[in-house]
């Protein structure tokens, strides 16, 4: 059976407390329950209780974040939705695609859609958290969905891949892979940035895109636990060799 | 192409205005913009106005009727949406079942979604006039997505037909990456065993699992040229950091 409580959906400096309401209506109609707020402008309001509806149980236990990583901390998949393609390219999927992904992961550990502002969405520096983009394709001439509907769309999604996966005769090999939660890749890149500008290879000054194109790259190749232990170690080993050339 | 113009959107009774101006709004983001009431309660209404957002000249053109008949006259596919599984036995189809069905009949006559009042539905007598009746898997326990909610995830299943149909999936954007040639990944390997060896990482005479390791995070990747170019950057720093080091 699908562990639906490992998905989350996180909502990124919502303007219109209805949204959120709306976003929790949304989600309950598809078995999601678990709902994170970050940065919310109106918060709790009672605009929000009432476009809830029914699905009032789930908004009043709805996460309040101050910021974007305590909602993403134990999160091993990432995914940002994403109105529009981005100059970088990063990988994209479509709400099917996204779908996928998410029910294979969340029997192993914790899943998180993000959806940014209604105006703005997400910044590039959030859109650098997830490890993949989600664009809901539609009208190129108007391709705004409201944000609770954007929610429909993709959890309608996710029901559709439980059901399909839950209905499958299962000879699938699962992955057994122990992938790293962000907190742990976060921790890396931190790592990585200030190994970078102790070795003279990244300037803090004219830092250009070095760090997302690295993002990006690992990002891409869903790092698991051992992995970021292994990197971490090396950026130590990089450090202490320093150290001990400059002391010999 | 998709003939969009012979789908279209039929709602019967809505009681609420404001549920169909999120109904306009919803199907402009998937490229419908026919949209049929039969006898609304309120119409027209400035809620409906507003909630259409920038939908408004689709709500503008919506045709009013005063019975299904004159709704469905020239259609030749009739799908109607049912919350709750029917005593009556009728095909019965998914969301996607049904946009497949839309998508094939459309290119030759006019096609008709139903959908009911919020809170009765469609009656048996209007269900009675549909080819198909759709239900949109969800909670069994609190399956009640809202009009507008509804209407969006089966225009969105309309418009994943048509892409798919038209093969126009060419609209996506091609990943333009210069992926890494054998040669160019195997040099950056080498490169970074030595340098692994120099800073003391990596022990020569038990390298146990360790670059292999590292290959599989890597390959996983599936490396661009331009990332082989940072990394060997980064590798180069490394080795003159030390040298700098050395030499102070």
């Amino acid at each position: 059976m699908t562990n639906f409580a490992n998905i989350r959906i996180v909502l990124v400096g919502t303007s219109h407390p209805g949204n959120i309401g709306a976003a929790a209506r949304a989600m309950k109609t598809m078995c999601l329950d678990q709902l994170y707020l970050v940065n919310p402008q109106r918060y709790p309001c009672a605009e929000a209780t009432a476009r809830a509806s029914s699905a009032n149980d789930l908004l009043a236990r709805a996460r309040v974040c101050e910021n974007l990583d305590l909602a993403l901390a134990d999160c091993a998949l990432v995914i940002g939705a994403s109105a529009r393609l981005r100059t970088l390219a990063w990988p994209q999927l479509d709400p099917r695609q996204a779908a996928d992904q998410i029910i294979g992961a969340c029997g192993q550990g914790s899943v998180a859609v993000l959806f940014g502002r209604e105006n703005s969405g997400l910044t590039n520096d959030e859109l650098e958290r997830c490890h993949y983009l989600m664009h809901i394709p539609g009208n190129p001439e108007y391709n705004s969905l409201n944000l609770a509907a954007a929610i429909q769309v993709v959890a309608y999604e996710i029901m559709m891949a439980a059901l399909a996966h839950n209905s499958a005769v299962s000879t699938l090999v699962e992955e057994s892979r122990d992938f790293a939660i962000a907190e742990e890749t976060e921790g890396f890149y931190a790592q990585l940035e200030q190994v970078l500008i102790e070795i003279g290879f990244l300037d803090p000054a004219q830092p250009r895109l070095l760090m997302r194109r690295l993002r990006r790259l690992f990002m891409r190749a869903r790092l698991d636990k051992n992995e970021v232990n292994i990197l971490r170690g090396i950026l130590t080993a990089v450090r202490q060799s320093q150290r001990s050339l400059h002391s010999s």
